[in-house]
Order: structure tokens, then sequence, then C-alpha cells
């Protein structure tokens, strides 16, 4: 099967012009099919700021009301979106911009939760596969925002991380899926603050064995019990490590690898 | 061959709820292939004013200076355009949302003139027809923002009568084009005020005539010179007219159609 890369950057990368910059050549030269996940960074914060907004968190997660959806659909699909698909392309990457609602590319549902109302908040059902190898087999890249839609006319605002694995999964009978999240760290750390306590390679037993021991960064744990269950629906490798080192990330040589034993 | 529909909304019907709704169900059932260009109404003239960026204008133009353009990119190909398609997906037309950098759709460079600096504003150098036709190929509708970019990662700000018109005649070898402006008025009319007043056809030597003696708005003669333009480069009809009635436009029903004698 042809390798397919699907990468997401954080909202770090994107906020830093030299890291989203040296990011993007190394995306262009990336060999193999790919497909980029942007998030969000500042960017809508700080827009939704100066227009006064008001931004509502629930336990750190931003409620999606009418006007937030305006200004993360702007910045997301829009301004974000639309830049880097131009850099790539400079770089002689041919590369196209989606939202979810783009050829119908992710159909979700508003988030039903039973006791927080996360407004326009997305929870995806389905990929549009047939989309995503139609382009791929032109060799063009997909450039995804994390702007959904629930095919009666509503876009919703939507976790990047979850499209990236959702895309992943999606994808993985098709080609030999590698999932990254790139991002400001150097991958999973044994201790937060030390770059050098990389994990390099992560496997269910050594994971549980590390869990047992206390020794994962809470925050991390729901990152790679869906990085695990990635793996269970046939991607192949998920890699957590530095925007700055995609290409040592993607051969394996840098951040951690995480696969079924 | 083929038919394939090119269709210009303008910004008065963008702003107007009532008149875009009754646009998107009419796009959304209208047979064969087609393609919608929009414009982009008072929504990003709002947008600069409430972020405190001047807008000045040379002739009727806007000068698209970097903070501009970044409001238009993201009002233009984020808000409008992601809207739009979400849209006519809730109505079962499968679309998809593009600027000009997207799959290097459209590629352009910024304007260069001897008195007037433009800003970040872009001419058309070429359309990209293998992509257009794929995407129509999969049935797939194409709506397009209008943002082009020139291949150095440079977005750029382009107007969107020229969109249409460029995309209609690089498509004109490969399908039966007609090409739709549709905005407020019923079409081309004697008199300004009064819609009764269309002309129903129009020729080269009848415009000539009408031309003669002063009988053409004069705000419409470039749209007009345009349309004979397109039409000699393979273009098979133009069509001017309400977006109300966009049924009845591409019938020849309504509206003013332009053709060769």
């Amino acid at each position: 099967m042809e390798t397919l890369s699907v990468i997401k950057i954080g909202g770090n990368i994107i906020d830093n012009e030299a890291s989203l910059s040296s990011f993007l050549k190394s995306f262009a030269s990336t060999p193999g099919k790919k497909i980029l996940v942007h998030g969000g960074g500042k960017l809508a914060t700080k827009l939704a700021s100066q227009l006064e907004i008001p931004q509502q968190l629930v336990d750190g997660r931003r409620i999606t009301d009418a006007d937030t959806l305006k200004v993360v659909t702007m910045v997301y699909a829009g301004y974000i979106n639309k830049n880097i698909v131009a850099r790539l392309q400079s770089h002689g990457c041919n590369s196209i911009g989606l939202c979810g609602a783009d050829g119908n590319a992710i159909q979700a549902h508003k988030r039903n939760h039973p006791n927080v109302d996360y407004g326009f908040v997305g929870d995806i059902d389905i990929i549009n596969v047939p989309l995503f190898k139609n382009l791929l087999s032109q060799d063009i890249s997909i450039v995804m925002a994390p702007i959904t839609h629930d095919k009666n006319g509503q876009l919703l605002n939507t976790n990047a991380d979850t499209i990236a694995q959702e895309i992943a999964k999606g994808l993985a009978a098709h080609y030999d899926v590698s999932l990254i999240y790139s991002f400001e760290k150097a991958g999973v750390l044994l201790d937060a603050n030390d770059n050098e306590t990389v994990i390099r390679f992560l496997t269910p037993g050594y994971y549980s064995e590390l869990k047992d021991k206390n020794l994962v960064f809470a925050g991390m744990l729901p990152k790679l019990d869906n990085a695990f269950v990635a793996l269970d629906s046939g991607v192949t490798k998920v890699i957590i490590g530095q925007a700055d080192q995609l290409e040592q990330l993607i051969a394996g040589n840098q951040g951690t690898t995480i696969i079924n034993e």
C-alpha cells in the first residue's frame, strides 16, 4: 500500500512565524501522500477580543456561540487555511484547503452533552473516503481546517486532534498511514520540562507500565489513549514530536513512535 | 458537449438573507455542471470598520493593504465561502469551496499600475482547467471566493466578475458554457430605474446601435464589453439578470441574453 502521512500541527506552531515557515518547507518536501490538519492558535482569541465577543471556557474548552463560530470560521477556514495553502504552493507542493463542508469531507453533529452546552461544536460522524482518495490520487495534498458541518447547513467547530485521528482511521484501509502529532515538544516526555527525556518507542505494554508508575504527564493521557485506539483501527503508527523535525519524525529517528507490539 | 453554468452573484445578494436563501435553493436544483462565483458584500467593509482598518478607495476601487487582505481572506474565503458550501450541502448539492490558491485553481500577479498602487490586488494569469474538469466530472459544484494567489505565497484580492469570466473562457473548449451575472436588477435596462425596460436579447449589432444612441447605462458598459469578449472566446452565451430568477435566466426566459449573431 502507498504511504500516507496525516500530520497535525498545533496552535503554537501557527503562532510562531519561524516554526511555521520551517514546518511548511519540510511538509512540502515530505515524500508520499500527505494531509495537514491545522488547529487555530491565538489568532481567533485575539480577533474575538478585538470584536468584543466574550469567550467562555468550561473545563478548558471554548464554548462556541454563534459569534465565536463566525470568528473561528473566518480565522481557521479563511485566513490560516488559505495562507498555508498559498505558502505550500510557493514550495511547489500542490495542495487544497478544505473544511468539513467542502465536498462533504467531514460530517458531524452538534455535541449533545448532558450538562454542558458547548454551542456549535461538532463530534465527527463520517469521513468522505472517496473524496480524500480522489484528491490524493492526483498528488494534491489536503490542508484541513478544524471546521466541520452537519449536512443541514450548520458549520461546527471541531477539535483538530480528533479530525486528524478520524481521517487517519478512515483512510487506514487504503493507505499505510502514519499519524503525526507535531507540536513544540520533542515527544512524549518522562519529565514534561526536559526535552531530553523523550520516550522513543511506546508499545501498549510499556504504556501500561508507565501509567502504573504514574510516569506519564496527565495531559498526555487522552492523546495517548487515542493513539492506541487509532492503531487498533488500522493506522500503522502514531508519532508525536517536534514540528521542526518533521523529516526525522516520519523516519522514526526523533520523537515518540507509538506502535502495537 | 455537456452544459456548464458559471454563475456570479453580487454582494447585494449575499447581504440579503432572503435573496441568498432563495438563490442557493435555485442553484442547488439547477441541472448540469455548475460553478458559483461570489463577491464580498458589506461584511468585509463592516469587519474592517470594527477592526479600525481604514478603507481607501481610488476611482471606486478598494485599495487592498495587508490588513485589508487579511479581512477579505477571512470574510470571502472563510465566512461567506464556507457558509454557502454548507447551505448547498443541506440542499443536497455537493459542492467544494475554493480560492485561487487551492489546487492552484487561479494564478494571478499583483497588479502593476503606472499611477495607482492597488496593493494586494490580483490580475489573473491562468485558470487550472484540469482541476475544474476533475471536480465537475465527479458532480461536485465549485464555489469560488474572489481571492487568488501568485504562486509565490501571496494571496491576492481579485474581482469576482473577472474570475467568473476567466473561468467561463477557460472552460469553453470543454463545455457548452453559459456565463450568468446575477444581481438585484432584472437585466440590462434601457431605463436603469425601471425593471420593465429589460433588453431581452443583445447582439453585437444591437449593442452598437444602443451605444450610438447613448441608451446603455454607462456603468453597464464594461460588463457588456467583457460579455462580448467572453463570447468571442467560445462562451456560448452570457446572461445578465435577477438572482431570484435563476431558473428562468438559464432557460433564457428572463433577463438579458447576450449572444453573437
